[in-house]
């Protein structure tokens, strides 16, 4: 079965400052039409920081963020928009330098994830960063956020029990888990 | 630090078929005032179907399905949005039956997630379901899906390999990992 839609026409909806809203009259694989409404988005990106405790003990640096549409602070990993035409991996670099301090000495791309596949073109790029040496943070003007540090296994008893429910976070910790199993592969590569 | 932000004025900037936008007026951490745009949203379920082959090995039913703003076609579990006071067992029960044609005789809520907290209200209960009973699907009118079952093995090859990108169903694969090891435990219930 051809599953696809096309386009008949779209038009701008909505042109907020944050949020770009289309609508699109498309037509459906068996030729009715639809009409679709969907935010426009330039992709971000999300990091999945490891440091080591003086011990050796690996943990992960994580952000505590009020959220204004879910009235509520979350815990997320570090994470932002990609600017006009920037690249991902310098995007993610300047992400986790200006919200928490910290530059990386090497870093991998793990994967893509699509947090809203129904109304939103928006891609985030998912990266791992080590090598982690502490700096100043430099906020947004306007941007509150805790930087704070967790172990693996406080971070999955977390989200077991429902105290992480972030949705690019909780894909972070996929991959985190799998990659520290062995059982899905990073390309580390020198900042 | 209290990261709270504060509502001083509310407004609907844009009121789709689908899409409902608005933009509040805030008051920031330190008293200085900023602007939120974000979807308004009824909230949504997913659901994790456990069958088995003919051999007692396990699989997981899933869906190939258009998605417009990103222009492909995408893996997912099932899932569907609460209509208006809808119970969300009530809601994932229904979502299950009219996609895939499945009943199922024990249902368990895993937990919550929030796939787009900067711009939407939006949160997904994800459900596991076992106990499968195969039967006739009835689809909305304009809604186009295959059905299809993989190993869980195939499902998170695909992840690891780019081929799973939806993030509600990458937060449901965390959670089968950690059922199927045993780390996290499911609360099932009778239909």
């Amino acid at each position: 079965m051809d599953l696809r839609e096309r386009q008949l026409s779209s038009e701008s909806v909505y042109d907020g400052n944050f949020l770009h809203v289309r609508r699109d009259q498309i037509a459906l694989p068996d030729s009715s039409t639809a009409t679709r409404e969907y935010i426009v988005h330039p992709g971000a990106v999300v990091v999945v920081p490891l440091v080591y405790d003086a011990s050796g003990g690996l943990r992960v640096v994580l952000e505590r963020q009020f959220r204004y549409p879910l009235d509520r602070v979350l815990i997320e990993f570090p994470a932002g928009k990609l600017e006009q035409d920037e690249d991902s991996l310098l995007c993610v670099q300047r992400e986790l330098r200006e919200e928490t301090g910290y530059t990386a000495t090497e870093w991998a791309y793990a994967g893509v994830m699509h947090p809203t596949i129904a109304y939103s073109s928006e891609h985030i790029d998912i990266w791992f960063a080590r090598g982690l040496h502490a700096g100043p943070a430099a906020l947004d003007a306007g941007e509150f956020l805790e930087v704070f540090t967790a172990s693996v296994d406080e971070l999955l008893d977390w989200c077991a029990q429902g105290l992480v429910t972030d949705g690019k976070t909780l894909c972070c910790v996929l991959w985190l888990q799998n990659v520290l199993s062995g059982r899905w592969k990073l390309n580390w590569q020198p900042a």
